[in-house]
């Protein structure tokens, strides 16, 4: 069992380390992450520039590698050879937020999962659903310990083919966590505003801002397991085709 | 009626302005493009810097935007505010290459259509699926006639509500082209490799290179409709939920 784990906060980013050491429970781990954040990057493919990469310690000494790639190109760094050894699940995370709803398509985080997942490797995204005003350093130790439960229990199972999970972790006590809840991906509320200022010269510029975003915790959904104290795992796939409306479509003589 | 033209190969991309002059014999356009190419760059919501946007023309004397953001986010800045009349469509294009398969969680012509999408606004992308190897201008003025129909159809219909299209056009003459079909998603083949170099100091960097993807024909597919010689026209949304491995993950006591 070899795991190549990621995230998209960066190598110095404490939830990399917390579900890096738990992974090393499992089997052998390779580190390669961006050398910067990249949350909100969506899932990106280098090809206009060549990539770096350097060898780092974390902060437990273990070595790792770190790149100025998204966390995408980080992982197909690691699948198209970069690791010499055969990568057989790709572990991305803990964001220090959740991604839930239509995060998934911005999400690094996720994102990183899905380049894992377009490779025919499994990749699972971890996130912890802080709270939003938050000010201190987060535990990740609980979701870590969660993580390393699940990967454990896949493998156990013989569930460890073709997943493609999105994961999100409530930040409760251990014992206050209700279980685990297989969901459907929810929708989430986006309240972005446009901020427009002006610089010392006079000249505009403008922000992306606005409250953080919220969501509708319906029955069933990543959002509505979260808010009852249960781990979510929503599993994913890459075909975006909108059924319902190919039907629909098709009756229009086009 | 009033439409955002956007694309991810920069403001001066000449797909760009044959898609700007069809839609603007449908109604009110305006043009709000990047600076630069954001090919496989992913859906992007750029918050930790801000934004400019210049005005600038196109290469027909008419007025446009440029901004330093990403596809997603010059809709974002347009939705949110910075264009103040009320969007009714979002179209993004001509992409010069298909977008089929996986390329729709890259595709920043795609990501474009789905921050529409994602803000209750109608998004459509547009792709020209050009021999691989042309080296030539791409005419761009087939395709955008094209979207021109489509677009208007989709108008006269009613149609024109929700509706997330991700729209690929073979690379042929008008008469050459056999129709119009509706489609799901196919599989895209990449071929990437890892091009190891060194640089003039002896230092390693990487190249995601290989040769350019493949894709199964296979029929109702985007690939195997383009493949046939028609436009292919492919309903997505923003639920990525895997509702099969929801009932299979169900089976499991986590």
């Amino acid at each position: 069992m070899h795991i190549l784990v990621t995230n998209d906060d960066g190598i110095n980013a404490p939830g990399l380390l917390a579900l890096a050491q738990e992974m090393r429970r499992i089997g052998n781990v390779s580190v390669l992450a961006p050398d910067s954040n990249w949350s909100a990057s969506g899932h990106v493919k280098t090809m206009h520039r060549p990539l770096r990469v350097k060898e780092v310690s974390l902060a437990d000494g273990s070595p790792a590698w770190t790149s100025d790639g998204a966390p995408s190109d980080c992982v197909a760094l690691g699948l198209l050879g970069f690791i010499p050894e055969k990568i057989n699940l790709v572990v991305s995370g803990i964001n220090p937020n959740a991604n839930i709803g239509h995060d998934v398509t911005y999400s690094g985080t996720v994102t990183a999962a899905m380049e894992a997942a377009i490779s025919g490797v499994s990749g699972i995204a971890f996130s912890l659903h802080s709270p939003g005003d938050f000010q201190g350093l987060l535990d990740f130790s609980t979701a870590a310990r969660i993580a390393h439960r699940i990967v454990s229990k896949a493998i156990t199972e013989g569930k460890l083919s073709n997943l493609l999970l999105n994961i999100n972790i409530p930040y409760l006590p251990e014992y206050d966590i209700k279980g685990i809840l297989i969901t459907r991906q929810g929708l989430r509320v986006y309240r972005d505003r446009l901020d427009k200022r002006q610089d010392p010269r006079g000249k505009p510029y403008y922000w992306i801002g606005g409250e953080a975003p919220t969501a509708i915790p319906d029955e069933g959904t990543d959002f509505g397991a979260l808010e009852q104290g249960y781990v979510s795992i929503t599993p994913l796939h890459l075909d975006l085709t909108d059924f319902h409306a190919v039907t629909s479509l098709r009756e229009i003589n086009w």
